[in-house]
């Protein structure tokens, strides 16, 4: 029998112009620091634009943004909150402060069900906070959400640069479309991931030094938005 | 049913003194480097010691350890190749380069197939690079391995910390072991991480400061050995 939420998905998601999906192989490479970063910049040039925290193992876009006690209202669905300009929604809603260990069919789930409940409304974009790597929660994502691209995030180091490749690879085999790469935290002029990017046919979008302000923005938004790093990321997806 | 293969873990974990499971509330705060180096350490004392990389998501120890073409042997079940005198095993030998993409379902079963065909035989250490955050595998490793310890790594920043405080609750909860938690990556002089630990009644083990030479070091276990990283990292455990 077919899961009835997942025309329901479908439904909910149509209002949206386009789907970004931030993710790395690995994670701790600034991915949900990107994702942020990306919905504050666009709704900041007056773009309707949704946050959606799918990090299931370690949500921390509401820390990011400084997310209070607002909570989504419930109206023939979810409708999630309005922060800094974003509709934002995020699994910790749901989980509060407390461990959630979810199995991997229990994400799915979840996955599902947030999908086909929140009613996002009309957007121009819908950024996506992926978890790192390829798990249930990516799998489920290609699935059920099909004009999706993705923007892969990695650092300098190989640990993260070899997995990003393998989540690139999968991302190719699916046929989904990857916007580009970004490397974030160097600390040197190395050409290295430039070249390698672009040997694997993948759009090298920008090289972000590695920005000691950032963690002290952690938790504001106005101060973030100032950062040479967002500055950066906003000419990064300039053209998205 | 039960399944069978849950009274052979047991069964092949027996001959092992001691399993640290080296862990964190998320990526990117080089767990599987202080899971490497860790192990590489005690086998440098003389110790008997293996090393199993069940980071699912993105496995790196191979990486680390700059493992060639050695493969395991098969004998009445796995026998782990010795590498830099570790036993090792590792995912990445079932998966090699393609990317793996494992449903929650799937990785349970994995991790019980490779607990219950992996032959260690008599060690005094089993170190376990674990995935980040709090997911199938970490639940699955708490019901199958009884006398599990953990190390929890964090970085300065409030985001790993955060979720290394989840990861410390579940924890708690299930009544497992920790041994204490590890500040890596750290740049500057604070008191927070530490202050925060032992207000969570866990022990501090060690601050690592950021070492730029580590990331030279990545495929080398020899240059990696002579860090300033791999003495404080032989440091903080030398109790264990």
């Amino acid at each position: 029998m077919t899961d009835p939420r997942l025309s329901m998905v479908a439904e909910r998601l149509k209002g949206i112009r386009s789907v970004i999906a931030v993710s790395s192989g690995k994670g701790g490479v600034g991915k949900s620091l990107i994702a942020s970063t990306l919905a504050l910049t666009l709704a900041k040039k007056g773009l309707r634009v949704g946050l959606f925290d799918l990090d299931f193992t370690s949500p921390s876009t509401h820390l990011i943004l400084g997310v209070g006690n607002v909570r989504p209202k419930e109206d023939k669905g979810i409708i999630p909150p309005k922060v800094c300009g974003i509709e934002y929604m995020s699994i910790i809603y749901y989980s509060g402060d407390y461990a959630t260990p979810l199995r991997g069919e229990d994400t799915s789930n979840v996955l599902v069900e947030l999908l086909a409940i929140t009613r996002w409304g009309e957007l121009d974009f819908l950024v996506l906070d992926m978890p790192p790597g390829i798990g249930d929660a990516t799998l489920d994502l290609l699935r059920l959400i099909r004009n999706v691209r993705f923007i892969i995030v990695t650092t300098p180091s190989v640990l993260a640069f070899e997995t990003a490749k393998k989540l690139a690879n999968l991302l190719k085999e699916q046929k989904t479309p990857i916007i580009g790469v970004i490397e974030n935290m160097k600390m040197d002029h190395s050409e290295a991931i430039r070249q390698q990017t672009q040997k694997l046919g993948l759009t090298y979008l920008a090289e972000i030094p590695y920005d000691s302000e950032v963690e002290e923005a952690i938790g504001n938004p106005e101060l973030l938005l100032n950062t040479v790093f967002a500055r950066k990321v906003g000419n990064a997806t300039a053209g998205i």
